[in-house]
């Protein structure tokens, strides 16, 4: 499961493509996409790209009863806990792609790095990746492609194996 | 997407015998099961039941790491919440079904009230039934059978559909 | 920390009278009361009840920005999390006192039998009554008045005693 | 209420002794200080500072028992939601303060400025106070020392008098 997190409303239209085709991507790669589910920006286009390419698309929502749901969601976990849901995201994600920036973003990245998720910052800003570089050292990488994202997130999957049970 | 709750660890035989008949029953009406995903009594039997028929199962599990998981989910929600994401399981359901009866499915089967979800009760004895349907009206059904708690969840579904947009 | 939970519009004049006095007889003990904040039904009462004689009360608020809250309330958290913040209110309570019963008193009843809390059911029907005790046993008693609720919480708390390091 | 986040067990002394000064300040303004309530680095510090000036201590904790809690808070609210209790902190806030920086704080921040509360870093460097001001613009204030940030918070609380009913 791929975490995919990224502004709604705010987002700029460079983020949405770049998060379209990297959920494409992720879909071919046989992994689903997670993300906050709502019906805008990074996640709608996340959820949309995945969705066009047959992949399995988990929202965790804000809200209690899911009106806020892209429908490009297979499944909608409703949560009703606003902003609290953050953190589920990122517990539930096994690398986390932060694509745009934002607080709620940047909240996830920073719940990401203390729940020693590794995380990969496409297209951030110098600024952004300084900041979180300090905070989470090598497990937070930074690209400007949704390929090197991907290639990045298979790097920390196979890592990963040989310390899995 | 149908809720079924119950206990684990505590949960005697005759639950889980209902529980994996009810599981494989809802991925046969092509629903998803969404349950607390942890590897023991209700929850595990729900999974299996259901995966053995080609359904979709879903688990918001309490802990942060998912080491508790059911190998027979489908996507693994993991909250680090312990009780707390009791709450979660009853809102990302369209019919709550509890199956035998726990202090944590008790408070699942009061939640899914409050948030005016449907609730079937499978094989509860008469002291719960009463008690719920106090709180809960015609919103609560009692069946002793999983053919027909699928039967009131086909209602409940249907009723429901004319008040949708 | 005595947790009270409640009916908030939905509470009968009878449990609002209940609470009130419960809540100046906790205070009068030196206890704090805690409970779900919102400025209705019980949990109004009981903070007054405190209040009026010199008690902290703490609320637990599912909401946001606290719009909702008691006016009596020392201590407001803000949880956004609508009913998900009930585990939070028993988690929090040393004792858990329910004062006329609910769907949303009821959930917080059975978490805090899971959560092995001490429970005790103030002016509570047969049927309820009957049903909590199959579920929590001897860590949850009935009681008809106020007076006998101060003395099973203050009996739960000396009992707890020596267990604690 | 004032909420003051930093590092647990990471925190640098430097942090924590801005962080026992600050809550001094707080308590002296009359105001009560919220934090995550682990006793360790700042989280214990500013406890300390305020209850030696006779001020109210709030810890939202992470656990649902409360071991971990600082031995200097008045009142303990046990989440058992980990870092999920990060929200519930800021939204509980009336002022945000960071003092020291970690991945949890770093989240705090970013919570905060999407909840729409005001921040103050308090001794935070250069390149997380630009990162945060470009997420928060004005509602991000950055100090060098304790007696600035309460300056800080008075305007912010000032500012906020007439738009409340």
């Amino acid at each position: 499961v791929i975490g995919v997190m990224g502004p709604g409303e705010g987002a700029v239209a460079d983020a949405c493509r770049l998060a379209r085709r990297l959920g494409a991507l992720i879909a071919r790669e046989g992994w689903a996409v997670l993300c906050g589910g709502v019906a805008a920006g990074v996640m709608e286009a996340v959820c949309q790209g995945a969705r066009e390419q047959g992949g399995l698309t988990i929202g965790v929502l804000p809200g209690a009863e899911g009106s806020e749901a892209s429908a490009a969601l297979d499944v909608a976990i409703r949560t009703g806990m606003g902003s609290g849901r953050n953190n589920i995201n990122v517990l539930s994600s096994d690398v986390v792609v932060a694509c745009g920036m934002s607080a709620g973003t940047a909240s996830e990245v920073a719940l990401a790095i203390k729940a020693r998720r590794p995380v990969i910052l496409l297209g951030a800003d110098e600024r952004a990746a300084a900041f979180f570089r300090d905070l989470g050292g090598d497990r937070v990488r930074v690209t400007a492609d949704p390929e090197d994202a991907v290639r990045a997130a298979r790097d920390f999957l196979k890592s990963r194996r040989p310390a899995d049970p």
